[in-house]
């Protein structure tokens, strides 16, 4: 068999990969081959021009070969910068692989699903194109993706808090006093990154306090724990496809969505099922770095005018999502989903009907999922 | 009333004082008139000369009526600068006011309770005979003192998280999708700080890595969820006395207990029962900022040389305290701990002497709350 292997070597790396196996992904990495990791950079109908965050990101994002979704509503053509290993998708390209009538799903913020339909890769990367590049406290660049898939590839502890944050954090540890039977902790599903300068804030928030920057750089990780529900931004975000891929997705839109973030919901929503999901399947989400410089964007006070379900929408999601419970027969994230889904259209259905589309958008989802998203086969471009 | 209130000034104040309401504590804060933080040090029988660790804090420290507790065990004499306004309590002053069969469970590290005992402060401040002031990451010193205050005195969002960490520090705020109904938060009970250098470790951990050092200063304070269970050390810690005051306690003594930090657990287990508490009466605890610099102290190897139950202790407790649910009957702090006592005397009573033990504890320190810590004297000095 070593012979062979060492007869058909490109073909027994191929096969290495596709197990997706972590010491396959320590491997590839020493040997600099970066297959792993797709970052998906969402393109939407606000920034046709990509210039400066290309550029920004160029030492990190040149590494990888990169999926961009342009937003279907987006008329104008892209432009795109030189020297890039990249497949973009428009909506043609949506259109040819999930059909017409399915592609209106991916319009605006929710283009970025589409790239976690197609990447065939274990870990996700998505960064918004209102994003660049921090340096960090010691003003040393930041390598998000770097910080992300550290992230992933070490284990998440979120049944009981360690006050020194992250323990497998260099030069951290399990403070006395943590059990020793939960120090080797579980599988990490989900990364989720923040922002300095224009911090996530909603509408009314920056309204208040138009001024209001984040500059706290704040040097940590944590596994936010077991039952403990957040909002979970999708600005700056990395996941273990294999394990949660089919949990983030494009579901709840808000009847008076705007194309400014802090007019949608849906990554909150998506955020909200994922964590229910791994809490369920014992996965873990962790939260803090790497930080992304966040840009200006958007009128609050504009955005405050408009009719938004955002704000009152919460009070019924969250009480809601604290209750979800699922049962043991949900052992995949597909069942997961669609159990949740279930309980949505049971329980938020006759509330308003922006909840029952929600809950039949999960189930649609989970059969794209299986259809396309489960492929072996490599995507168009 | 105004005319009398003018004539009786200081008799007013007494009052005003006695009232403890926030109001008047941040007009005391105004006026720099210091009474309502007891900062209690708590000396063991390992460091009677306090002369450079006073030395140390005398800029923060000096601005405060200070409790000194020398540890019973303790032979020697204490050594400590001028220019403090203290009262030192030794063996004499505990047996005086508890009886001499009771002051044995202020030896070692439980000598502090002495201090939260006879205390008669709202806020108390609790830092150890081996941790010293700090410098941020922009080298300005750290009033812990102050920051503690600050943590205790803004609300705790225990029932989601935030991921921007404490939305009430300077710069801060809820991020897109936190409820506005959990805006206001609860109020903080407990603050627990960290350290800097010597990181409170186990033996095992310490003894495996003695080189480690914590270095990394991590500008954020957050709260620790509902439900979510934490190492709760005592080393570095703040509390609002009027409402969590008796559920800070001496009461799991372990068979090998030594004189260093990391052969004991009676902090662990205090911690545990003060957040099982936290979580039943709504109240937050928070974790993270001021940091304390820890110097060495002890032979790690030497102290797991003994016979230790702290580590396999945790696999025990961590699931017990988990699992306990306390009655809507139970709505104060006394109440509480009189509750979760019953508990483990029955549910952890017969699986070790030790367990049975700290019941009896916990019932007797409601007891002595009730007539020592409630009362409205004065303490002796």
């Amino acid at each position: 068999r070593t012979l062979r292997a060492g007869k058909l070597t490109e073909r027994v790396l191929k096969l290495f990969i596709a197990t997706g196996k972590d010491e396959v992904f320590s491997l590839i990495q020493a040997l600099n081959i970066q297959v792993t990791v797709t970052p998906v950079l969402p393109t939407r109908a606000l920034r046709p021009d990509l210039t400066s965050f290309m550029n920004e990101w160029r030492t990190i994002f040149s590494r990888f070969h990169l999926i961009i979704v342009k937003d279907p509503d987006l008329k104008e053509e892209l432009k795109i910068p030189e020297g890039f290993n990249l497949d973009v998708y428009k909506k043609p390209d949506i259109d040819r692989v999930v059909g017409t009538s399915t592609s209106t799903i991916f319009s605006g913020y929710s283009c970025r699903y589409f790239g976690y339909l197609v990447s065939r890769k274990k870990y996700i990367i998505s960064v918004d194109d209102d994003c660049y590049p921090v340096k960090d406290n010691k003003g040393i660049l930041v390598d998000a993706v770097a910080q992300h898939i550290t992230n992933l590839t070490t284990p998440a502890t979120p049944f009981f808090f360690n006050t020194l944050y992250d323990p497998f954090t260099e030069g951290a540890d399990f403070v006395r006093g943590y059990p020793f039977s939960l120090r080797s902790g579980v599988q990490c599903a989900l990364s989720c990154g923040l922002w300095l300068n224009l911090a996530d804030y909603d509408a009314p928030t920056q309204a208040l306090k138009p001024e209001e920057r984040n500059s706290r750089y704040v040097d940590a990780v944590l596994t936010v724990p077991a039952r403990t529900l957040m909002p979970i931004s999708g600005i700056n975000i990395a996941f273990n496809r294999e394990v949660i891929g089919p949990a983030l997705l494009p579901s709840l839109r808000l009847g008076g969505e705007g194309k400014f973030r802090w007019e949608t919901m849906e990554d909150i929503w998506s955020g909200m099922c994922v964590k229910v999901v791994c809490d369920h399947l014992g996965l873990g989400v962790k939260t803090g770095m790497p930080y992304v410089w966040r840009n200006d964007r958007g009128d609050a006070i504009a955005s405050l005018r408009k009719e938004w379900e955002g704000v009152k929408l919460m009070e019924e999601v969250v009480p809601f999502f604290q209750s979800v419970r699922l049962s043991r027969e949900a052992t995949t994230t597909e069942d997961c989903v669609a159990e949740v889904a279930n309980v949505v259209k049971e329980q938020l259905g006759s509330k308003d009907p922006m909840f029952a589309r929600a809950a039949k958008a999960m189930v649609d989802w989970v059969k794209l999922w299986k259809s396309v998203g489960s492929s072996t086969s490599s995507p168009g471009a």
